[in-house]
């Protein structure tokens, strides 16, 4: 049975020679890179066992494995489940999203560990790496899984693999910058991930503007299976938020906090979602759209704040405002981004990523600003915004002051990179598919035939005759 | 194309007004209450590094998070995924299933903290919370996630709001009724959360008894992909049950006990099932519903044992009786119970947490009073059942008694509970669906058009034209 | 609505006695066998509280539990969810894929808690179990998985079984004779896991050679959805297989090394089977197939040096080839399996298990015997090879030779243990299914009726009344 042909297919979107290139192409480069560069760090390497005894370091739960590893995994899950999954909603680009995702980050995180490790892990000329960058690399890789939601359906694997590679080295820059330059916390990347991965991914898509687009709506939404697949990706994204935020905190208080208040911000984002959700549209139904996507949108914005004492309370605000900030956004100002300028954001990540990330930036300020030695403690205040070498001296409000110019770099980055990708990924060369074949599998797959007629057959064999 | 009208839509099940109020009523008192009360405790607050230095403590890996949030995030799942998805198995009620858990849980997860803070963790005007009352809170969550199972498809969101605030505040009453007067084990919560749960949702349910019930008939069924979702949910149930069973039990030998002893307990139920239900089917095939749910009986039945030494045979034990009580109680106990006794078990719960869960307060019962100091040791022994302070002097059989009547309670609380909220949701204010519009996410979500005529439309042209 | 019956269901594959009275049966004997060998071990005993202060243990966090159960969860998953769900892509066959590996593993981690405790853990006349015998159980049983992946779709659960019995046997005494007699290292279990399982597959499926199985070949494919349930299994195992070659690693370094160079070795295999399925398709389209299993080819293939010094670049390059190696596998060599020696391989094992576990091994030997003091350390390079007692004189290059053997000795343990379980299978009694029913869950489940007709008949009313 053959399945009928797509008109017009007027794009060469053949990707025999280019995407294999490209995939060996780098694959080869991390390697000899890698073979240059990295090395196990202190507490993966097997002079661990010596080490242990100059540090006197008497067990090897001191390892920072045993810290870090479980928070690890759960980030793991987010990258490749979570965001894979959560990309599945769309009817006939399962393939797409799950396996693009997959590709995207599997290549992301190898050139992650080199351009986190040449600015935060390079000793005598070696990458010395460990779980903290394994974490960090699968959080450089959540920017691009951001970006991509925006362009979801409409680029080729090629021209994902080229936004990575700049996107990956522009994060890496961005970071080093808010990090080390500005001295700003921000473990949970409200802006280092999300602000500057949405706004990214916002400007690619607007210079990858298809004014046709409309040609492919019937294939731009959802059907029942759809939905739910895309709820795995939701609750996994839901669930694991707090060892997100919590990854890379400094050891005990700091990551414990930073759990608690992300799962208290989630809980009462949920709850205004669905509020909104239900009130937003006329017949008072909910919307999976909004379920899928503003119920994480709590978790976006204490990704700078959590680790500090933003409370419970506060971070139950957080998630309530952000709640209502997110689905108001998927119903109002989706649509009118699109139609005015020009920006075509598939999975709405202006509403789950851009928006909240900046609200997580202005509350990360702010906590940071309130930062007094009463509520942290003496050391707890030192210890929590690491005031210590050359920042002695600063005090919370000039910290609430960088932290918000945090916000302003990441934002810059964001426009600038997305231009300069953008245009790049605009060139006629990449194998992008037609308008009218948009969020379509077949263009890039092999898809087997649809189960729908299949079974239909198989249960009614008079008709399977003549397909 | 419109979809075909239900006919007959009686009832008003508009939740545009109603839903919104309750869900943004209930967050603002979230906010207020844990502004009023609620604070971090002293190892997740920035005070802990001087605490650290008063108490002597060494290493930031002696922190609690280090010993139980790995736990956590596995009940986590268990509670969001596991108990969501086991219930996608109905064919149009997926969204309800995943969407109405996913709500009442994120509601269900703060009114615990508070309620069950008050009473556990209330020092000086303020709760203190870590990361133990975060799983506290999530399995308190969970005897309201089987509650939902028995009235699942036949209620309204709010209904559902409505039955967690209550159901919460009653599994707190009887939680410190157990654990603090009667001071009983139930670390798994057989008894607190399984009893209690399943027999205050069957109750619930009998008050919300729907003679009509068998016009959704049609609707009250799996179909192939439907019951692959389940399956999803029934596995994390059943891997990550070890950790549910081991979250909060004592640091060390007792989490480590508890984990093998559930694994298994599991592992034996699973074997039961099938032969059970291959063999009370008249072909002999099996019923993918047993398999969903009887499986998880191991789990639930060494609730209250898996941290004393029942030993892993005495595990495989009671997996083994329990994967046949559950599978009979599928195939001759749930018809009965409906068309004698009026209770309608969507789920099939009675079977799945009733009877294990009381089996599990019987074998913790049996296993405290049979306990003696050469099995566990003098230390083990008073460390096992906290036989310190004003329970310096109770012995084994003593300890066995108060286990029993912890039951008792547990099923009184669940009764006296279950007759107060069932009477409240049947007043007709709600918004639940008339009898012929049950299991069906279409009352109360956006349903997106149908995958199947859609597909098959869409490689169709000459049929999509006329829809 | 009756379904069609099938026609020609000449063989007897009513399972209603045989089934439960195998289940049974087995459940019995480990209940009786359980209750004479196994016990607590000391970490798990409520004993530890005593053993503690003779050891001199100052903190319960030493407890093995918490060095290896999150890596345990992580493992369980990969075993339930990951295999499972991997096995789903074919249309009809995912309540047999997920539903029969539940049994056979929940079967065989009880009898390999046994057979690996007579051989490992065995004091007294007792096996004492702690949670690394529940990673090595459920390690043995992932064998059978690998194992269950060739014959999937053509084997009755009776036979299943009857396998998991054998192999999990036949295991133990492998992997005794490999990690006791030759000293050998094998953390990940490229040989005993992967080599053995795959070719211990491998000869039972062309014992049972079906030359008619063309007659179900419409059967074994994949539709849309079953794709996609199919990539929550590859992502699983993917994610978690870090977890999974560090499960059993010495504490500290080794586990941290294990997992990062896992994690390195399967980006890189990521892309390169990427580049070759695109490659070796005319059309350069992404085959689902590849994507699903070839990615995973470099976790298997590091299974044994992961814990060594293989470094990342090292990784790299073992991720790069299996990649291809494995894509390379599924287009070229399985047609020729089934065409030339009559190796019908359902999953394709040959290409995920066997060539890398054989690949795995090999790295593995070459890994050691290169091994020098001044890259491990002194320390180190006698802990990683255990070079002490009566391996005090081992030189790396006699510790390579030995890891060679283990290859061979894994090899003629999994042909002839497969020749003896092959040859039991193929009595006629066991109830498989006729060649025309094979891939088809019909034959053992209570199959729904199809949803498609199901909810075309639902919405299309005037349809429904004539069934």
């Amino acid at each position: 049975m053959e399945r009928p042909r797509h008109q017009g297919m007027a794009k060469n979107t053949y990707m025999r020679w280019r995407l294999p290139l490209i995939c060996l192409l780098w694959e080869v480069a991390m390697i000899i890179l890698f073979g240059v560069f990295v090395r196990f760090g202190p507490e993966a390497d097997a002079h661990w066992e010596e080490e242990k005894h100059e540090m006197n370091i008497t067990s090897d739960i001191e390892n920072d494995f045993y810290f870090r590893y479980p928070s690890f995994q759960d980030v793991h899950v987010m990258i490749f489940v979570g965001f894979g999954f959560l990309m599945t909603f769309l009817k006939r680009y399962g393939f797409g999203a799950v396996g693009f995702n997959f590709l995207l980050a599997a290549f992301g995180i190898q050139w992650a560990l080199l351009m986190q490790g040449w600015f935060h892990s390079f000793q005598n000329g070696k990458i010395l790496i460990g779980v903290e960058n394994l974490i960090n690399a699968d959080f450089c890789v959540g920017s691009v899984c951001v970006a991509f939601g925006a362009i979801l359906g409409k680029t080729s694997p090629v021209q994902l693999l080229i936004m990575t590679l700049f996107q990956v080295t522009l994060f890496a820059v961005n970071e080093y910058i808010l990090l080390n330059l500005l001295h700003v916390k921000d473990a949970g990347g409200s802006m280092t991930i999300h602000t500057f991965g949405a706004y990214f991914g916002l400007t690619v898509t607007r210079f990858l503007y298809r004014p046709n687009l409309e040609q492919s709506k019937d294939k731009e939404g959802s059907v029942y299976h759809s939905d739910l697949f895309a709820m795995i990706g939701t609750l996994y994204l839901w669930m694991y938020w707090p060892s997100f935020n919590s990854a890379i905190s400094e050891h005990g208080d700091a990551q414990h906090r930073a759990a608690i208040n992300t799962y208290c911000s989630l809980a009462a984002c949920v709850l205004t979602t669905v509020a909104f959700s239900s009130m937003l549209q006329k017949k008072g139904k909910l919307d999976m759209v909004h379920i899928q996507n503003a119920t994480l949108a709590g978790g976006v914005a204490v990704g700078t704040s959590a680790e500090m004492m933003l409370t419970p309370y506060g971070s139950l605000i957080v998630g309530f405002i952000c709640g209502i900030v997110s689905t108001v956004g998927y119903v109002y100002l989706t649509p009118v981004l699109e139609s005015k300028l020009h920006i075509q954001d598939t999975c709405g990540i202006h509403n789950l990523h851009g928006m909240p990330g900046l609200i997580g930036g202005i509350v990360g300020a702010i906590t940071a600003a309130a930062a007094t030695e009463d509520v942290y403690g003496k050391e707890g205040f030192i210890k929590a915004f690491d005031f210590t070498g050359s920042y002695k001296t600063r005090t919370p409000s000039i910290q609430g002051g960088f932290q918000a110019a945090g916000i302003v770099v990441s934002l810059l980055m964001a426009f600038a990179g997305g231009t300069l990708v953008g245009a790049i990924l605009k060139l006629p060369i990449w194998g992008d598919a037609a308008d009218e074949n948009c969020f379509e599998d077949d263009i890039y797959w092999e898809v087997p035939e649809d189960e729908e007629s299949d079974v239909y057959h198989m249960h009614n064999p008079d008709k399977a005759a003549s397909p």
